[in-house]
């Protein structure tokens, strides 16, 4: 039994608001217990320089905590005038796992920012904007689907993602924050809705692990994963029709 | 009678909920129509250094939005390394009026750090940030008081604001971004529970204004003050007991 | 009787030296008592990104003290790297105040910008420059009326500002720096020579202010700024026509 | 048979020379093919705030490359004023790889800065980094070993880094640049000497991957790991008694 | 005969006026033609960390230019967060060579801050800043000889400076900026009252020049220091005992 | 004698490689005794702004120092945020240096960056910079003679750098670290094969110097620059035709 009473292969209580923002192409309220972040999904009509005159579009993302969404309150990297080494990593990740399930070269030249703003954080501040902001890329795609009449969206796959790490030598999927800072292992995975891997990102913050750890690591993450992929269904379903095969 | 079907000297509809975020001292999350700021109050147990050893404590304000607050995407003080000129001149503000209702010399040396973030704007965005941020104030000193067992708050009134404008010739309480982006004249005030003013910053958009435009706009100001504060009573006295004259 | 044995409605000597800086299209010495300020004003053939193509010019205003203006030296903001937010709010309504006077429709496709250096800081430096600005911006702008044969130059108004404030419980014109140090109310005023507002910006230091001192300082300003408009008059009307009602 | 001559499996020809930089207490010039890496470990007798008092000691990176490093020159970071963000991901990466192997308890309270400048880049910087800054961090905390008459040195196992990735459908063992950007999957693995795993950061740069060609890549970065450690030993085993099981 | 009617190893007019700033414990106004500086001295009671419980003092230079100085509007530093490669050499040249005058070991561990502010630039900007620096330095220090009693004046000789160059194949003393801007070669020169070296600073514009030339400029140089220096005696000894040898 | 063994008069071994790094279009590893320097050229199709429509070509050069290039590890300037006046005063020094020998006007409009990356500093690394930078020039603009079939290299001159000094009284050719750090006379100079001066930069650390002193140290300069010229040219006229006059 862990702390919060959960077991070791269980998700926190997900909850997903759509439309959160009044102005934005796609928005989305996302919450996995204790963690709260608004995605919010921006289309512009212009591709960064690399991209002009491909005909192809671009998805990029931003990532930022309130300051006091922190158990202790943290200094805004406005205030600093820098962006720290974590939030570049995080936003390249975000990034990164959106683009591999949306085919950019049916976009248009156009770009999607992604916006994740973490409000509460408790654990996995990561994971859930990735999943939470696969909701707000796919309405702000279906509102440009509508304006442009494409025939589809251009989405590849569904998209989600998790933690999973060892902690006091068990395996556990979805962390929270304490139990994320005296885990041993921490991994986060980005997996598609048909079960391939996008992201696997595995540090051994104490002590190495073994291959047979690995394994166990990826299976306890695909198990959560499908889980908010069918989330994410039963909220897009009613009115989108991504393959659901 | 306006676009969104408001009498000139009617508010918008007001809507605060306290212990938004859970680890923060005081918490807020306010909508004036549809402007919505989260404010926290976060206490820190140390002084500027021009206060170390005044036995003196201190409060601060930080403001920013989230990119998409706004109808256009705005792109992140972060993502630039600095704070704009518009950002300074609100946090100046918002901390210098709430330092207004405060006495500082019964805080002890600690510091109160409000952070106002806006999620969605639609004018009016740095008067509904005072307006909510002083809830979130008294939470946190009211945590302070039973910790420390002070006798008494040391807030020495209530404290609000607004804002009032002049558009196309008609004098108006309470601008939403459309009005505000029209108007000829923009003014914002801030006033105590005792009717008293804190601030006043009034600006010719396009044309300068008379003396007796300027005592109107007062009026209108006072109105709507005085219902922020009835708002704020209403919320506040279950479990406090601010003097009430 | 003020400590430097003014009495209370009494402004500062004012002195104003046009042609101080050999290149600039515009250029003033301004000093009121011990506070001095170089202001010029300079074209440029182009305007900011949101104007291109509007046929509409732009004024624009840039502030800073000399480290050694003040009483102890102040680091200089280019070493810091960054403009304090004290900067921004000052150039801002440094700027904001001089559009309000201009037609910029009839002033073309150009930019003037305003520099105000303060040399020697004595309280009241933001409305000295408006003051000194106002006549190098005039002196710009008739150059700019010689060299385009313009029929008239498009200035609609005088434009002057002074500060006000209540020290000791007593309501003062014109602060000098001891003064504004232990103001309980500072206030910033800028009118037009038709005796309308431009901007209002009046704070409580350490106490609120009543709705009958607010009216008092603003007689005080009107009274002060409509002396500063005389002196104006009497340096730009030998070689200018301004309708002068 | 791939375009350099090597097979899937093969790992480019290393080459490790001790001692280059005469005034550091570690420093290694590394060579993969054509990617070349000067490492330096400087020993300073303090560490970081958070440490202060732990009687712990920390291990920190940085990563530079130089500008004609690369095929098309590259900005100075110095010259832009920040850091990116692939940089701050690497010297993260490579710093608390490092941290891994390393007993900080035994290290005393001071702190080993790794600099890892790139004169050369053909793919691979990042690996082949750690590799080779493995083995200037050994040669420091030998120096201290001298200085400080420890018993053992506080290193718990070997450790270097390759990369692997899915080319044209193909699984390769440490690509080149060429191979690096057409890659569909890119992995970079640390690993231990004895077999265990530090980091996997496997990300699909254009088609997901699944969980059998995942466990390919493992084992051929493991191929490769094993090689790299048993050039370290040779290198090092001379002069160093490192547990050799 | 020069284009503004001077001989060839003739000075610009040079006025110097003390006591410029009222605040400042030195402050002058120097003029060389139609290059004008405000250059201020200030004492402050502590020395850079490198020289803590040395004993000795220290003397620092800043340098800036208003935005207008020049005859096209330069852009201000502050505005563009960082100092020019420009600014940070001569600040560097005139606080290297104000030290080479004075024993900093007699003054105390306290350091004295010069800034030279140009507010019109007409060539020559750096050796009218370090001519008329030396005024207010030596009246800092004769402020803090008063007040700290000591028996002399830490200073060890006279300072001034010059610049010389080869213009359309002649040498010439002083150039202004019209001048400056052709020169085929431009020295700063910076001499001693006793007649020695500080800095020489040459650099062949456009094409190398022999030996020969290079010592009649350094004639030249001498030359125009002499006269220099003999203004600044006649301003400095009604009140002031150098060693006038 | 010298601590090193050698005569007031002697240069330091001097070690040039050339094509050290196979991407640039021109590079060298040079080093002066325990000074070491990369040096590359690369050639970009366009010019600075100020030159565009000119057809004239321009030379830049960069500079810095690996952090553990110094006996006590220093900061990185990207780490930092900003470039040191230092440096800017080097990159500044070798660009205009290089300059001088180079006939602008035939190299068509492009830019060629020199970048001076020093991989261990005992003295001299500006001048030594210098040196090598010529021969990675020479080879990036053989290699544009080739590309663009050029009648000639529009090189003027041959061009090397060394510093001379003063130490304990004596003067010195080619410092080392340890004898720069206690110089009373530290000067550098960059002269042309036919023994011309492009640069002479002489700076009294601790006593100002005669004229006298002046002329010996140009001497020393002169002779061994007048060695590194001769080194130069055996490097290159095996193949390359420079005016051997």
């Amino acid at each position: 039994m862990r702390f919060d009473g959960r077991k070791a292969e269980e998700l926190r209580p997900v909850k997903i608001s759509r439309g959160y923002i009044k102005n934005a192409e796609g928005s989305v309220f996302i919450e996995m217990g204790d963690t709260k972040v608004i995605c919010t999904a921006t289309v512009e009509e212009k591709v960064p320089p690399f991209l002009k005159g491909s005909s192809q579009g671009w998805i990029t993302a931003e990532y930022a905590m309130l300051p006091r969404a922190t158990q202790v309150r943290t200094i805004r990297e406005s205030a600093k005038g820098r962006i720290t080494g974590r939030t570049h990593e995080i936003q390249r990740l975000i990034g990164r796992s959106l683009r591999s399930v949306v085919d950019l070269s049916k976009m248009g030249e156009r770009t999607i920012y992604i916006d994740c703003d973490v409000i509460q954080a408790d654990g996995g501040t990561r994971t859930t904007s990735i999943t939470g902001s696969f909701i707000a890329l796919v309405d702000a795609l279906t509102k440009l689907k509508k304006d442009h009449k494409w025939k589809e969206l251009p989405i590849l796959d569904w998209l989600a993602a998790t933690s999973v790490g060892k902690v006091n030598g068990e395996l556990l999927l979805d962390l929270c924050y304490q139990e994320d800072s005296q885990a041993e292992v921490d991994m986060n995975v980005v997996m598609t809705g048909s079960g391939k891997f996008v992201e696997i990102q595995g540090t051994a913050e104490s002590e190495p692990f073994s291959r047979e750890e690995m394994a166990q690591m990826l299976k306890l993450a695909e198990k959560g994963i499908g889980q908010l992929v069918r989330t994410q269904r039963k909220i897009l379903l009613s009115d989108l029709c991504l393959s659901d095969s």
